[in-house]
């Protein structure tokens, strides 16, 4: 097997915008194979009694992690705006990408729905915005988005959700690599040495 | 006025640990003065509704944690043993450091009161153990200890502790550099970039 990055990602998730936007051309750049694993926080989060993000439940952290994000995609020369609602449910966009995981166009996606959520103020809760998104991207939007409400996507999504949960994933950006967990967009780095140390040809998760 | 950069650390924090290992080297080695800032964290915490570390609140968080702190220290080449009890009182020890803030043996003394807590399973919360420390460095420990007990060194740590609030900070290691606030032993290098790109003579904060 080669080395290989497993990224688990919220759509609603502030830190998944710059890694989504990072870690196709540093995967590329070492050689590691990508796996895209969009799964939902909610469900994490209501487990431990919250019904919020933690960003709106704690005020400090959230005004501060809004500057952060801010520097952070400056840094990068990413395109922010503090989105005029927060958090949006990814649940549909979630589908979409767990459906098509594997689909050539689901970089570009996933990269299409932070942008409209982080940059551009869209509701990307709703199925409008996405089928647009998706229509910009040349897919066949009202067959894409009809497959991703099909029961068994939804069920894929609940299953991804829950090994989320198996493998202790608490937040996102999470990454998995080497048979380590780690998380934010700060260990991306970390990650990838993780995937190229590991044994080549063993299983490790 | 130099450069400047605050560091607000808490002795039950862990990833307080190697931020205090590596500031003064990376302060001095790029020529920022170096505020330390003890306070504490559990009135931040109360203040919430949390009676205990968000670490222990949140199993899954807490097991990542103590796994993400050891890889850290790995790399770091910093000794780690998970301590036996967690977390540990730092009010002494924050007395102390508060009290003799501007002394020349206060870095050893953070660093060793770290190293006792997460690398040797010392009990930091007791007088004893910190006393030792103190001992240790060639200090007046009977001496220090009644000085960091005195009224005013509780009300200082207080005063201290109630600015860190003013100030955002929500948890440790946080960093004040160039008016900016800056959380997480990962922000260390971004929060000296700040210290150094701030205007020369104007207090930003």
């Amino acid at each position: 097997m080669p080395p290989r990055l497993e990224f688990w990602f919220e759509f609603a998730s502030t830190y998944s915008y710059p890694a989504a936007a990072r870690v196709e051309a540093l995967a590329a750049e070492r050689g590691v194979a990508l796996v895209w694993r969009p799964f939902l926080l909610g469900p994490i989060f209501r487990a431990q009694g919250w019904n919020d993000s933690p960003f709106n439940l704690q005020p400090a952290k959230g005004r501060y992690m809004w500057r952060d994000l801010e520097r952070t995609c400056g840094r990068l020369g990413l395109p922010f705006r503090r989105p005029s609602s927060f958090p949006r449910s990814g649940l549909v966009a979630a589908r979409v990408a767990c459906r098509f995981a594997c689909e050539e166009w689901l970089p570009d996606f996933v990269g299409a729905v932070y942008r409209a959520n982080f940059a551009e103020d869209r509701d990307v809760a709703s199925a409008e915005v996405i089928g647009a998104l998706l229509a910009g991207l040349g897919v066949d939007a009202p067959h894409a988005l009809a497959e991703a409400a099909a029961p068994e996507s939804k069920a894929a999504l609940r299953e991804q959700t829950e090994r989320a949960t198996q493998l202790g994933i608490f937040g996102a950006p999470s990454w998995l690599a080497g048979g380590e967990l780690f998380w934010g967009n700060d260990r991306l780095e970390e990650a990838l040495d993780a995937a190229l140390s590991a044994p080549v040809g063993l299983p490790k998760t």
